[in-house]
Formats: structure tokens, C-alpha cells, sequence
């Protein structure tokens, strides 16, 4: 069992870790940080639990401590990390350069050339990203991101697809409320309501997705070509982002051939990877978010509605925004880092 | 005063139009019909009204009755339609040879070459089809087509749009419940969900579009040549269709230049025509369903969230789906018709 | 294992059984009613299926049949009900007459003297009205019912306040969409709303509970002497009924013995019965619906908000309504029926 | 015209003042204050604006003005508060003792024996506690509260009741997401849910009550020997407080006359008080929030739903919680402080 800790365990993907983690057939939560305010505390007293299920036993009287170097063991060699981004920003360095191996969601430096972007199933060569971070930083840790939530939910389909030779990408969101964390949205704001913008959301999905899907000799990462450009919209749903898509390649495309291509893509021999990564409805009205967003146990993608248009195809995408997009995708992350022996 | 009838009028539509038609400058409500059981009782008995204002005094004493031509009086010239389609694509043609100016918002024979599918703002030249009408048909009467609600919503904008060449458009909708009609959603099927499939909508947007914004040249419409691809989504808000959309012009177009053409697009000189047709939002949030879809008495069409993208530009758009983009849109075409002359 | 029927088996309660029925440790599912429409077609194909999980791949294939004797296999001793409640009230007499011992959901006959209403944590006993039953009717199978969803709800906490004499109960009730079915509540009825009146509730709910907290002597049961007034109001949530009951008591009670009692309530024996029968809240904000409905695999009640009132104490009680409150108590009835030998 | 001042009125109650305000036949707006951060800046930048109608254009530029005496110009006799509890207990006495009349819809001071609380359809001769409270504080100005929303909703039919010898209130309130203020609820927490608990607001219900249906002589007021218990939830609405209400009279009162009594309750003579103020409904499934809140212009309370009980009678009532529950309450004190000669 590698001992695991949970950077930011008080908020809600903080609260979504601990659900995925306690049980986890590898990982053993040791560490929990927090805000100052928390530190000291167990953590049942530090956090407002609001998942629908209790706090597990053994870790509802865990100290909190502060998210820092000298507060976490040495014997904790793996951090999953859900810090408000300026705050990742800030500490996450520090971690790594202290020799922790953090999986993060934040959104700080995800960008950055020398810091992985992954998913596993996906992308995992681009974990080797790594060893070129150790190098320029001198780092005995090591820092490795997962995408934004909206942005997960859609790369798989189109890493899928891209054996067609993706040019270009256009992709509405109808995301859920959860994408903002628990006060992120009012209700005033939301309830009969949708609001058609989500400041930064749409650069993300437009710059990580390329990323993602892109080349890595070994020395550095390759954007992909394709041009993607995304609008992002805020609606009443509690959990789960379905996303419109509309994809150009290459090759010509029909949607039978892209649905094939999305229920042939793999999955990864992971524990946390889902049995069936990317599940294709028949149903021309699926998938739904609340339908369809705990597949897998909220790991897996799900793709329906294919049509074509008259320069290629379009068709719906949806994944749980919490799990797949977010604490579940920390999670795979540091499975992976784990199998690939960073930890 | 025109004294006018509702066909449908028990129907969410046709309690709309009551809504509008009572009081109205020129319109004076005479004849109200719906299905064989309703006709003998009156309104106020045979509706299930579910309006948040009361039925109007002078509406709910009327009689109903049945829809067809032998059942409403001669003296009533003009009919707002809101039928089933599939009724209306019975009755509709009856009423217009007996001699009755038909406004019809239902689905039915929109796209028939010679009846004219009209947003006066925009094409108010395509009444004139009705010429061909009655030579084809021999009528006496005209049937008039206003386009489904979420066409209606993104239509006015890129008639704006249009002087720099519109060639293609991409369109992801956020379609309010009430556009399925009082029952047509559950609450089951979008409480904490949304729908990625209207049937049949998302060929209308495509092709009524085109025909909207066509050429006349006195004796047929020539379809406008952009290409459209469309996505409609169902989402938990009652009223107000929001849009995003991409467009690809011949001329290249800056975001300010396309919210410049938007907010100088004129309005119609029409009782129910908005005094600012097209309002455009500095704000990226808006415009959203609540907060907006009452502009101009739910008879504006609202837009914001300019960007541009590597081959043209986004946006988002919105009009209140059962005022401008039903009920209020046939008023809308019947004041046209008087003010033209047909009735 | 004892093969059991479903009669209903394609409306939201009949899915509900099959999700609890398959798997179970001592049914198994060898017949599925509908009406005369499904009957001929496999299971997945009359039905449309709207769970949040897959049809049971042994379900799906199963052909229905009629709701009639004549219809269902001889070795299928045992049938669940949840029909309408005219077609119950016609058909359930006759296949109990026929033999078969029949659970039921639905609404009607749950009054009749010698037809046991029963949840078997509180009333187990009044199964042996069964046997004044056969007497009178000379049955060879049986007709036995469960309460109505909101009814369950409060009627455990009732039971264990009866300790101290209950004598009036007065109840506001927060009811979910789905205990009105799939269709029962129309999107427009209810977002951004709520309906202070459900028809028949209140009078289900100030009748049922009287029969199950009253006492069975061997010939018949006297229903419980307490005053009860129900309000009965529909909101927008999907699953779980939550209630504010006042309650006096012959001797005075104070707010921790109401806890302490229910929480000293005992569970049943029985498969379907969960570890904590009635789970109590100290937070005074819970039990809220979407956190707590599914406790116990949604067939714990919860209860908390407990208040002194200047003549007894007022508090909140939960259940889930499709679970515990219709499918699950059917269910656990069953369970009870073969643990008491009735099959 | 009589100049006033709005104190907070960025806040959510605050521009719900500014709608009602801008127009008004008797009064207009001369000053806004603001917490420290705001003054200075135009009403427009200092405001995040969030109504479904534009600031009026007179009010988005003045400049937003701290919230103490200094700051308030002097011709301003008459201001409106809606300032957070804890500001208008610091602050609000200050004001009065310079000399304004503060009309309040703040928390704070509303059962203090010398500040009348007041619904001016009411208890209009409350506010002569005005005298005893210059009396006993020295103050020139003057405190004036209106109740809180919950409590608004029900008083006006229990004073309908009052002439049967109200005994006991039992209420249970689905309330708003409103009233919690803009931020207060957050979408995570409401969605699909309620909340049985608002902190402090059962107890408001059942001293504000007591208060307002008490006797003044003059002297003092004597609450009304009533006994009132309320259990208060949250509900996925926006604005309208809906309330169950079972009461108990001396004398024996039916359904109908208590309905009788509700109807012919009178209303005030006042330029904000609804021609019909208490509007009762025969439909048992009404009043509905988002049906009925905007009777009366928001103004009105409704009731419907009447049944008797084996002690008294039970009935639903309604109110818009942020207009006749809080802002328009406001100034429909200030419009009865005008008449009574207090401004």
C-alpha cells in the first residue's frame, strides 16, 4: 500500500478523493492538508462533509495539517492535489522540489512545457515529460496535471477520432454546477436559468485539449494542429457536463465509423480505469448527465447522437465532472505514476 | 379593429395568445376553437388556464368551438393557428380556401414552396409569395408560416450578419421546457438533467433558417446558400432559448463589427416589433433565460459573448421561445398582413 | 428461491422492483405483467426503461404477458403489485381467489377490514388478518398491501413515539416528482415551484396510519385512536419525502426521548431491512431529500430537527419514496409473507 | 415628493427598493448608501445589478454614499433599510437619533417593546409606539420595523382569524431561495433538495406574529396570547414563501368562513397596498409561487386550500417574500409614516 495525502481535503474535489480513496485496493490515505484555519483539527471537525454518504471512519479523525513541506510525513510519498489554483501555484513546487510526487487537478502550470498533462488512457507517454521536469527544475518530486473537467470529458472521443486526422473542433458545453465547487454557483444564479460563460473555461478546453493530443519525441510536447473552439455554458444540473461536438478530419468520416472508432478505443489496465472507457449509445438522446454520468462508477466516458454534417461529423459526449473530471482523473493519475515507477 | 380567432386556443400557445391578443390596438378576440370536446363550453371552462395572469374578462365567456371553417363566424378574417401540426396540416388549407387569413406557428407546410415563412424584421418581402398562393391553390384565404421557436431565436442575428456573406453556421441550443408545450417534458426526464435531442428540430433550424433568409424574386424563394448544422439540447428553465453560435462569413468580421451590425438592425414598423430589436450585452454572461428574456415584452431577440475564432465568429443569442418565438411571432405576421393588405 | 411475478412491470414502480428484485437472495423474477399492448414482447422492448442502471440482462428477455390468472405460471406462487389502482382493484381479487399471494403497492382495497396493511418493522403481526381473509373470502392466495409513500415515511417514527401516547399528529409534507410516476408531473407544473395539494393524499395519509399503528386482535384490527391532519405539498426534487410532524403525547416527552426512542427502534429480521431502521440526525438541518434518501439502500427512514412545542414535539422525518416507500416495502412485505409461511 | 435614502442598496433587498422606488407617486430616491467599498462609485459600477429589469437611469449614477449620518444629506427625512442585521443595529439607532425616520426591514430590534413592528393593513395603530420609543430614547427620527418574510406571509389570515379567538398557529413554511439573500443559497445545496432548517427563523415566526396581532394601549404592546410552532424549509423556488397553516380558534370556525373572513379582510389606503389584499383561491392546488406571487403587484397575500380538522381548520397561504415580505413592506411603511404624519 503507498501512502497517499490529499492536498486541499476539505473541499468539494477534496471530499470526492476521499470517497474514491478510502477504500482503494493501492492507496492508504496518511495526510490530509488544509487551509491554517483547518490545521490541528480532525478532520471531521475541519471539513463540511457534504457528500451523500458518511465520511469514512478512518478518516474522519485524521489531523488536518497545513499544506506544506514540513507538515506532511516523509513516508507519504504521493499527493493528490486540489488546491485552489493560486494556491497550487504556489506549493505545489515546493512539494515537488521537497521529493513528493504530486497529482494534481489544479489548474496552475498545466500548460507548462515540462509538466505532464494526462490521461491515461490517452495520453500516457506523456508522463516521461517528467524526466525532462526532474532535469531543468532539479526536482527529487515531481508534478503531473490532469486537464479541466470540460476538457476531459471530450478528449477521449476525439483522441478516438483522430486516427481520421482531426482538423478542426467546435464543442458547446451544458456543464453542472459541481464544476465550480460547492458555492461556485448560487442558486439565484442558476435555478430556471443558464449562463453562457465560464470565465477561462473556454481558453482551457481550447489549449489543454491540444496538448493532450499531442506528440511527445522524448525531449518535448507537440501541440496538436487542430483548431478547437469551445463555448461553455453554466445549467441547472447537479453533476455530469454533456458537450456538443462538432469534429472535421482528414479522412472522411461517417458516424458509424466514428461511434466504432469510440467503442474500439481502449481502456487502461489501471484499477481505477473503467471496464468500457468510452460507451456509445444507439439512443439518438443519450447520453444524459443524470442518466449516464455514473458509468463505470463515474469513470467512464460516454459518446450518442452521431450525425453527419456536410464537412464531417457531430455528436454528444458526457462524463461525470467530479470524478472523470476531476478527483477520479487525480486518482488514475497517481495509479499510473505508480505502475510507471515515478513513486 | 380586426375581429380575429385562436385556433387552439386551450392549447400553451393558445393561452399565450390570449395573453397578447387581449388587450391589442387592432385585434379584437371573436372566435376561439379547440378539439370536438372542448367546442360548446365556454373558454374558461374548456382551458386549464395556466397563465400566471388571470383569463381575461372578455375571453373567458366566450364560446368555444370546433375547428373548421362552418363553425367560426365569417366576420373573422384573420386566424392565429397554434395547432398540432398534424391537425393543422388538415385544417389549415380548409380554412384558407373558405377564405380565412391564416397566421400559423404550427410545423406543418413551412417549408412548402409557396407559403411564406415570415419574421417581419427580416423578410417581410415573402408575403408577397402569397400571390403564387392563391394562383396555385385557387384560394381565397392565405396560410402564412412563422418558423419554430429555436429558428426564430439565432435567425435575426444572422440576417445582421449576413451583409459580410454568411457561408456557414454552427448552432448548439439550450431549449426551456415550455417549448415541448405544457406536458411535452416531464419533470422526471430534466430535474438535474438535460436532453441532448429535439426530434425533428434540428432539421428545422437547418432548413428554415435558409429559407428565412432567402431570396423572392416574385415567383419563388431561392433557399440561402450557407451551410447550417444544428444541435438542440432540452434544459431544466422554462422560458427562453438560448443559442451559442459559430459563423463563417465570406468577409472577415470582428466581434465589435458583428455586434455593431446586431445593434443597428432595424426593427419593424408593427405594433408588437420590439422598439430595439436586437440587444446586444458588453457583459461575456449574457444574455441568460431569466434574466433576459422579457426585453422588449419577450418580443426583442437579445446577444453577447463576441469572440473571435480562427475562421470567423461566436456568440450567443436568445429570444423568449413561446412570445417572439411562437404566439407573439404570429401576432407579429398577422399585423404584418393587415398593414400589407391581405386582410 | 421463490419465483415471484411483477404485475405493472413497466411503469416507475415496476422498474423500481426489478432493480430491487435482481439480484435477491431469496426471488427470482419469472414473470412480468403489463397491459394487453406489451404483452407478446420481450421485457426491454415494452418497456422504456429510465433507471440509472441497465436493465438486468435476465429481465430483458423475459416475455410479458397479460395481467390475468390465466396468464402467469402455476409455479410462480408469489406476484408484486404495483398497478394502477382501478386495474388492481379489478384484478388483483381474482388472482388471489386463483391462489396466488399477492404484495401490493397500489392504493386500492388498503382500507378493506380483512386486508392486512402492513410495514413489518411496525405492524408485522396484522399479516395474520390474512386468515380472517381466506375465511371470509374464501381465497385460496391472499391480497396484502403496503401503505401509501408518505404514509411510510412518518408511520415508523409515529410507532416509536407511540411509547408515550400518541393522541393527534399533524404533518406538512414535502413530496418528490417521482412519487406521482414517470409522467405524473409535468416540467411546467413544477420548476420554480412547488403545489400545496396532492389529490387523495391527505386523507390516504390520516387513514393508513391509523391502521398500521392499530391493534389486531385475531378478528380485527381497531384503528389507532389518534387525531392526524395532513397537508400534502409537491416540490421539485426527484426521490425522497421529506415531513415536519407536531406530535402530542398522552405523557410528556421531551425531544432527546423522541430521538432515543426512534433511535431504539428495532429493524426487522428480513433481507430488505436495513441495519438502522430509523436513523437519527443531530444536525438540526437533516435529513435533507438528495443526501439522505439512501440510507440503508434507501430503506432506512431518518429523522432529526427534533423541537419542544409548548404540548409535545415537532421534527423531521425522510424516506425514500420509490424504495422504502413503494418498491422496497412491497418487497419486504414479500419477504415477510414467506418468512411467516403465507408462501 | 418626499426625497428618501436606501440604506444598502447593493444588496439583493436593496435593488428590489430601487424597482419599487423608481417610479413612486409619493417618493424619490435621494441617497444610497453602501458598505465602505462602494461609496464613492456611481450606483451602476458599485451594484452587480441582477434584477430581470435595467436600473433605472436616474438611479445608476448617483454616487453611492457611505452608511452613517454624516454622509446622508440632510433633506432626506425618510430612509428605507435593508442593511445585514448586525450593520443595522450599529447603525440604525445613530440615524434615528440625528433625525431620520428609518424604515426597516433589518432583523435587528423588531421585538424591542418601543419599536413598532407594522404591516400596515395590520396593525396601522402600532405605530404610535413611535411616541413611547422618542419618549424613552430622546431620539428626533425614528425606528419602524416591518417582520420578516415568513412571518408577513401568514399574519394577514391569522388577523382575518382573529375575530374566532385564535388559540394556536401550527406552520410549515416552503420558503424561497430569496429570502436567504443573493448568495445565501448555494445551487449545490438546493437543487434537487430541501432544507429542513433556516437558523432563527421559526422563532421570528413565532414572536413576530404574537407581536403584530398583540393590543397596544398606548403604552405598551401586549403580544398575543396565541401559541404559535413553525417548521421552516427551503425549496428549489425563487421567490414566494408558501405555508401550510393549521389553526385553532375559541370559537368554532368552517372552512368557508374562514375563507369569508380572508377575502373581505381589508386592505390599506395606501399607494402600495393591492386593491384586494388577501386574494382567496377555491382551487385546492392553489396559491402556487410561481403562479400567484405577482398578484397585487407582488403585494397581495392568497389562500386557497381550506379544509376543516377535528379542531379547527387548515389552509395554505402565499407572498411574494421579497417584495410584500421585505422590500415592498418597507415601503408601504414608509408610505403609512407619511399619512400618520411621522415624515
Amino acid at each position: 500500500m503507498v501512502r497517499i495525502g490529499i492536498l486541499g481535503a476539505t473541499g468539494a474535489v477534496g471530499q470526492r478523493l476521499i470517497q474514491l480513496l478510502d477504500p482503494h485496493p493501492d492507496f492508504e490515505i496518511a495526510a490530509l492538508t488544509a487551509s491554517p484555519d483547518s490545521a490541528g483539527k480532525p478532520y471531521r471537525q475541519a471539513a463540511k462533509w457534504r457528500a451523500d454518504s458518511p465520511i469514512p471512519a478512518n478518516v474522519a479523525d485524521i489531523e488536518v495539517v497545513e499544506t506544506a513541506p514540513a507538515a506532511i510525513p516523509d513516508d507519504v510519498p504521493l499527493l493528490f492535489s486540489s488546491l485552489p489554483s493560486s494556491v497550487g501555484a504556489e506549493v505545489e513546487p515546493t512539494l515537488a522540489e521537497a521529493g513528493y510526487v504530486v497529482s494534481s487537478n489544479s489548474s496552475n502550470a498545466r500548460m507548462d512545457p515540462d509538466v505532464p498533462l494526462v490521461i491515461p488512457e490517452v495520453n500516457p507517454d506523456h508522463v516521461d515529460v517528467l524526466e525532462v521536469q526532474r532535469d531543468e527544475r532539479g526536482w527529487d518530486g515531481a508534478l503531473l496535471k490532469n486537464p479541466n473537467c470540460s476538457t476531459i470529458t471530450m478528449t477521449p472521443t476525439l483522441a478516438a477520432l483522430d486516427e481520421f486526422g482531426l482538423e478542426s473542433v467546435t464543442v458547446a458545453t451544458l456543464q453542472a454546477v459541481s464544476g465550480a465547487g460547492y458555492s461556485g454557483v448560487t442558486s439565484m444564479e442558476i435555478i430556471d436559468n443558464a449562463v453562457p460563460h465560464i470565465g477561462g473555461e473556454e481558453r482551457k478546453m481550447e489549449s489543454e485539449s491540444r496538448k493532450l493530443l499531442g506528440s511527445f519525441d522524448g525531449a518535448e510536447i507537440e501541440l496538436h494542429g487542430m483548431d478547437v473552439a469551445a463555448s461553455c455554458n453554466r445549467i441547472p444540473t447537479l453533476d455530469g457536463h454533456l458537450e456538443n461536438v462538432w469534429a472535421e478530419t482528414r479522412e472522411t468520416v461517417t458516424p458509424d465509423e466514428a461511434a466504432a472508432a469510440m467503442a474500439a478505443y481502449p481502456s487502461a489496465p489501471l484499477p481505477s480505469s473503467p471496464e468500457e472507457f468510452i460507451h456509445v449509445f444507439e439512443e439518438p438522446d443519450r447520453p444524459q448527465p443524470r442518466l449516464d454520468r455514473n458509468l463505470g462508477n463515474g469513470m467512464a466516458v460516454s459518446a450518442g447522437g452521431f450525425r453527419a454534417t456536410s464537412d464531417g461529423i457531430q455528436y454528444n459526449c458526457l462524463a461525470h465532472n467530479t470524478i472523470r473530471g476531476a478527483a477520479g482523473a487525480s486518482v488514475l493519475n497517481g495509479e499510473l505514476l505508480v505502475e510507471e515507477g515515478w513513486v
